[in-house]
């Protein structure tokens, strides 16, 4: 299939609940994967919910990595979606992953723009 | 079944290629979007490349919205994401789905969070 994109949505249960809460941990960790991947990072913007909870982005020059956490049930929702061959965006998930101390985990991958 | 979030991922083809190189007015657009379907804005982040094509996020305090646009090919990838159920991704769908002018398009919701 030719797709303009590839979009990993992963479901992160069981993670580590005091991270979750950290915006500048957090903020840190998705910038850390997006280069390791080989991705160029544009900008991010993190914000801290009351009285819990983290949502944060990663624009890339090749799209985004998202991040949004419940702490309350060990939960995060994560997006990496990136576009073209040389950016890996199944590294980054590996990486979210193991930081995020996630112990069940789903990763679904949808293929955006297939013209 | 009981989801965390709401996910709505857009595949919008044969839209105004115009408008999907138009930072100020995808900006606008977004914008709006959020607010008509019950948003709390939080900020946004707007990137233009070249030669073309445009990355977009607003953040809002139920998740995001975002847009990933390909002119050339007069296509966009759009998702909504919402928490809570105040907020109605669906208004901001067919907001986005009008204003960008898509004569084909599919969405995919996605529940984030099923515990």
């Amino acid at each position: 299939m030719n797709a303009l994109g590839r979009h990993l949505l992963l479901e992160l249960k069981d993670c580590d609940r005091d991270l979750l809460n950290d915006l500048d941990a957090l903020r840190k960790l998705l910038r850390a994967a997006a280069v390791d991947c080989g991705a160029e990072i544009l900008g991010d913007s993190f914000h801290r919910f009351s009285p819990q909870g983290v949502s944060g982005v990663v624009i890339i020059a090749e799209s985004h990595l998202f991040i949004h956490t419940w702490p309350e049930h060990g939960y995060a929702a994560v997006d990496i979606f990136t576009c073209g061959t040389r950016v890996k965006p199944e590294v980054a998930a590996e990486i979210l992953i193991k930081k995020l101390g996630s112990h069940n985990h789903v990763i679904i991958e949808m293929q955006r723009g297939i013209l």
